[in-house]
């Protein structure tokens, strides 16, 4: 493994610390599975890079193919990593530290295979059933294998279009509640999900 | 129990059906663990609302003394409820008709005796580790008693007041990652103890 302890990371060599996730704003589907890119929002940044924090994952991936947007991301960060933002709440400092912001899932790929000298397994999400799909129990048998960079997917919108599937090596069973309403926030789907896999209960 | 199966209900009477949150706006800490009452935000009512669907509650009580407050959570409410957000975003408002704006703790214990005839045991949550406190896994055992109802408490801000805790049966031990950061969002941290009481993996 090379490249570890880079900017960026919390340090952390123990359980998540061969994870991460990508929270995805194209391709995705909108309400009419048209496939459209969405806009970056703040509290994504914010919910999901500190429960990413919280189960010490290797980083937080903000995938957006528009430069504005780009920027717009890179600002929020900035914000709370440089001044008076990182002073006045250091916690959120720690979690944002976490993110980085590219333009594509390959540059996500691309900065996972550099720092572990390995591809990750793709990991893609999503609320609807789909055949082959595993049980987060599984996955977190096989993210104990630190070795192995895991990458789990987060489509904003309406979710992951057609083509992040193809490309994931793993799909994960949605989470199921009380019937068969499946309209989580992303933000609370990350949440769920990185406690299913690396939670200590 | 009686009054089931009024307002604001979806019609679950299995897992999650005796279980309310709330959300507690007042008596919160704020960063200097001064008491204090937080601002209502659109994305807490709408998050929570969406996990608390999802797991099928009884329902979700947002907390706040302030009548603008309240107002603006109604607002927030009737735009998904009623006319074109209804309609543009069912799954929105299935969600937030499980949502209910009231002034106080004790109306919120008022609401779910007058439902089931009985109190709510009253579990409070948060971020530090409280003696006595009891694991996610134990309260998923006991929430199994659908004639009990129960009522989970969440604090913005910087968590719930200590007077909070006092009125407590039962405090939740706080969720634990890779290591002692603790700082997950009030959203995330909802869904992650919804998911540990009555998810299906």
């Amino acid at each position: 493994r090379t490249g570890r302890g880079g900017k960026g990371l919390t340090g952390n060599s123990g359980t998540g610390s061969n994870v991460s996730i990508a929270l995805i704003h194209h391709p995705v589907f909108d309400k009419n599975r048209r496939v459209v890119t969405t806009a970056v929002t703040n509290l994504d940044l914010h919910d999901i890079a500190r429960a990413a924090r919280t189960y010490g994952l290797f980083r937080y991936f903000v995938v957006t193919p528009i430069p504005e947007q780009q920027q717009l991301a890179k600002k929020i960060g900035s914000h709370w990593l440089e001044g008076f933002g990182g002073s006045y709440n250091p916690a959120r400092k720690s979690a944002l530290e976490l993110m980085k912001v590219v333009t594509s899932l390959e540059a996500v790929i691309g900065d996972i295979e550099e720092s572990f000298g390995r591809k990750p397994k793709i990991v893609a999400t999503g609320a609807d059933g789909r055949p082959g799909s595993i049980r987060s129990s599984e996955l977190a048998e096989m993210v104990k294998d630190l070795s192995q960079p895991y990458l789990i997917l987060f489509g904003t919108g309406w979710g992951l279009a057609d083509e992040v599937f193809k490309l994931a090596d793993l799909t994960l069973e949605p989470i199921v509640g009380a019937g068969d309403y499946n309209h989580l926030s992303v933000r609370s789907a990350a949440a769920i999900f990185l406690d299913r896999l690396l939670g200590m209960r």
